[in-house]
């Protein structure tokens, strides 16, 4: 998917919501359990109760890979169902030498092989360049590459001070954006530090930022769209145990609708104000 | 596998010796590729061949990965027909926030889920603490975290300079020590910056490394031996190209074992000559 054609998508849906999909076999509805795949059955009725408020779906790749051989399946079969006009992510945080990146690039693009097409996937950033490069390939396809996350664990190295003054994960940005450009090039800034979100504004002022950790993880909705809104949008923000666990019964699907809905109407109200909607 | 076990196979074998099992389709030998599972036929000759020098195996995940379900299956049935007596590592570079790393934990380690277990994965350390510990919560499995890889984009932030005037793979290494043992903790240390090895033993003396970049990648066996040897041994060194795709043609299992006993015999002079065959 183009830049253009996701920009489109969030005016018309007057959303930027990304579900993530991490279907954890302990916490799905209990009545799921015994179809003949518990995954897909979850991840399918998510999916329809959503799509009127979501214009990405952000399948957490662990969560079917944990399940081996039938895991893939249900990604592959959930993949599918995605509705074509959403922006689709594996978050698989993968990244190797360059010639292993090409093959977990080929794992995640190319259909023919692996049976697979997303139009992005997360990539952790340690190994430079030449680990990020093979998945920026791909015509119309994204990277979305780790800046800071939203997890306690950011503070041991993302945090870590450089001989410049700036904290390592300022040099990811700094230094990455040059190895793609903004039709193909997103970054993770996790939420739950949305003052840091001025920081990373000024190092990519344009770049779409994929946002994870509102909600569950305490980030405010708000305030991320505060500090991290452009002018076109440029957000991603996404919600995924908030979503999908709203209710544990029969109702699950249709209380993932109400709260994905809760989140769009917040966020057309900011795309109104910032005057996204009419630009 | 414990600590004490894989040193009983140093000991025996005579060898630190991983084999690399990169099976790429573009090189595999022409006539394998007409099998029914060309991945795993591939494999399975190749680790019959080496196995009397080689004391590990190391799938990278990324060559089976991009084949989707198929390649799974291959995955598996190439792991189940690693012999016992070998340490095993997914050379993954996983790592995420701690439920979501718990789940690629039980994808390599446990069996009843996924239908995998091995030894070691291999875990990108970017995100930080919590990314990591869900690994090290099995008995007797290892987390090999990234410590200094191999390739030229180890330049771009591993070797960037900290406020405290280290590098930043240095930080890693000092940090993520505390955060398991000697006895389920391993590090990812490229054997084309050998110098470099001398920096490392400074900071972890005692703890086993896992060596990429013998032969293909230009590293050097015997500065390695020298830099990095400890007094059990404390190396596991990889090749991968250099042993698997000695020979494209019917040979091919042949010629691996060739090169496989040569680095071997090479292994057997090094801890012949440090004492450690007899420690």
């Amino acid at each position: 998917m183009t830049r253009a054609q996701l920009l489109e998508q969030i005016r018309q849906k007057k959303s930027f919501l990304c579900v993530g999909l991490d279907p954890d076999m302990g916490k799905i509805p209990p009545h799921l359990t015994h179809e003949p795949d518990p995954i897909f059955s979850f991840a399918k009725e998510i999916i329809d109760a959503t799509a009127p408020f979501a214009v990405a779906y952000k399948p957490n790749i662990a969560f079917f890979e944990a399940w081996g051989v039938k895991g893939w399946e249900a990604l592959q079969k959930t993949l599918e169902y995605i509705p074509a006009n959403c922006f689709t992510i594996a978050d698989a945080k993968r990244g190797d030498i360059g010639n292993t990146s090409s093959l977990y690039a080929k794992a995640f693009f190319d259909k023919k092989a692996s049976g697979l097409s997303f139009d992005s996937v997360t990539v952790a950033p340690y190994m430079g360049r030449d680990s990020v490069e093979p998945f920026l390939q791909f015509d119309d396809k994204w990277v979305i590459l780790l800046g800071l996350t939203s997890n306690v664990g950011s503070q041991d190295f993302q945090y870590l001070r450089t001989e410049n003054n700036t904290f390592l994960f300022e040099e990811v940005l700094r230094i990455s954006q040059t190895w793609g450009n903004e039709d193909n090039l997103m970054y993770v800034v996790g939420a739950t530090q949305a003052a840091s979100l001025q920081a990373v504004r000024q190092i990519i002022p344009n770049h779409f930022l994929l946002v994870p950790g509102v909600g569950a993880q305490g980030g405010s909705l708000e305030e991320v769209a505060k500090n991290g809104l452009t002018k076109e949008c440029g957000l991603l923000v996404n919600s995924s145990r908030g979503i999908i666990y709203a209710s544990s019964g029969k109702d699950f699907a249709e209380k993932a609708a109400v709260e994905a809905k809760k989140i769009q109407e917040e966020m057309a109200v900011y795309l109104q104000n910032f005057g996204i909607l009419s630009y």
